[in-house]
């Protein structure tokens, strides 16, 4: 298949989708839908909404129907990059190669913008694909995104890598920061296309093995972009990790062994591929793309 | 009715519901958990909570059936504190006569434990109260809460608040922000109770106008409490609005009309309330009580 014309074609239908459930700005709030669009629409990659078509088709669903419920999943990610480029967090002022949106709009309004995402994103996981027959489905998905990206989830992962920089002793092991931080939404977006797809509880145990390895390999491969790729290149300040002596794969392992690692991680992401797919190329190029990334 | 008594006892079942869903500190993200559970676990009112049971159960519904998304409610209010109290916003020291959790933890763990609350919320209301028939409620309720909480209501109120602040010619009008930052959520409130004991759309309209209602009348008395009351017993700095030039009731017309504009209220808030009630004097009682903690 071809993956880029693949990628292409879901990454325009997500922006389009996205496009229609972002507020427009008017009122007293207008600054708020203008933070919100400024943060969302700004030519990210929306990896994880076409995971979630992806996998959704590979199960044999229709992914067309939800497209709205995986772009959620990129309001769910854009308000993580929000919060973490707050002065108090990771304190960056370039993203996706414009300004952050603290810079931007100010540091307040970026907390609310976010704040705003994320909720707007369990707006849209609950109420699309309309029906009431698909209520359950609705619930499921609210339920299971909420749990990746909590406290035992994205946001733990977060807060354990900010511990980390700032007591090493204490460190958490990179793995368990990068599954959290990273692999958690990711595996969510693989299973919520399962999920809306009518995948079997023990499907969706297997594609969530595939997401995690996915999402570990994922952010293996972010981390040696961070040390071999340029600004322009990245849309963001590259070498952050290393200056701030982050204890990322490649600063323990070198860049070299931590490619084989990722290489790891990918056969253990396509070995866990339930056998009944309907639809395995997909997801196989998916997980090649991301490690092929860093070479 | 003993309101008193019903608030106690409603309250310590709030309590134990909110101890029960908060995460236990453990693992890396443990200072997470702790955060969360500092900021829930202070002593509060669980206004939003006993409101949700007193409408489910004036609707003839179970009560107890839906203590975990009531207290849920609790969780996005506490969010909503914890991200307001931050230094790029209000910037307080001192909430419910406790250090705020920036202070007590940082600022990084505050945003991202306000984070960590909003999504517990909805995960909770996605899967509480458990059972396949009622996947239509719970899918419902997300909806609700998300609506009410975010860009189009209490975030959205948020915003117009602090650029009220920054910006007073521009300045949304004092309903406006009262109506979104505060009125929202306690609308969301009584119509989370009212959806989960069954109410027909034409009821959960009505109760909705009476939360409405009730919610500015609870602002006002907030604003007329934060220019007559004393920090103990406020449990946070009272005068802030004052000083800072808010353009709140009290401040445009004085505390004897807003007093009287909350009683106004009152009375809107007690003519919505629907014939069909199984139990009308708990929501006339909670209502008088928003009211009257302003003498």
């Amino acid at each position: 298949m071809n993956l880029a014309a693949y990628l292409e074609s879901r990454r325009a239908d997500v922006d389009r989708a996205l496009e229609s459930l972002l507020p427009v700005p008017e009122g007293p709030a207008s600054r708020l839908a203008e933070a919100m669009r400024y943060s969302v629409l700004s030519g990210g990659k929306r990896l994880r909404p076409i995971l979630a078509l992806a996998a959704c088709e590979a199960f044999g669903g229709d992914d067309a129907k939800i497209l709205e419920p995986a772009a959620a999943l990129e309001l769910v990610h854009t308000y993580s990059l929000v919060h973490d480029d707050l002065p108090a967090m990771d304190d960056d002022d370039l993203r996706r190669g414009r300004p952050t949106a603290h810079k931007a709009f100010g540091e307040a309004e970026a907390i609310l913008a976010g704040d705003a995402l994320l909720t707007l994103a369990f707006e849209v996981l609950a109420t699309r694909p309309a029906g009431s027959q698909r209520a359950g489905r609705r619930a499921d998905a609210v339920a299971l995104v909420a749990r990746r990206a909590g406290q035992a989830g994205m946001v733990g992962g977060q807060l354990a890598d900010l511990e980390a920089e700032r007591r090493p002793p204490e460190t958490a092991p990179p793995e368990w920061i990068h599954r959290h931080k990273t692999g958690a939404l990711l595996s969510a977006s693989v299973e919520l296309g399962a999920l809306h797809a009518g995948a079997s509880p023990a499907e969706r145990e297997a594609i969530a093995r595939y997401g995690d390895a996915l999402g570990l390999a994922f952010q293996i491969a972010d981390d040696i972009l961070d040390r071999t790729a340029s600004a322009a290149a990245l849309g963001k300040t590259p070498g952050k990790d290393e200056r701030s002596g982050k204890a990322t794969y490649p600063a323990r392992l070198g860049v070299d062994a931590s490619r084989r690692e990722a290489e790891r991680l990918l056969a253990l992401a396509l070995d866990s591929l339930p056998e009944t797919l309907a639809r395995r190329e997909l997801l196989e190029s998916l997980a090649r793309y991301a490690v092929d990334r860093t070479h």
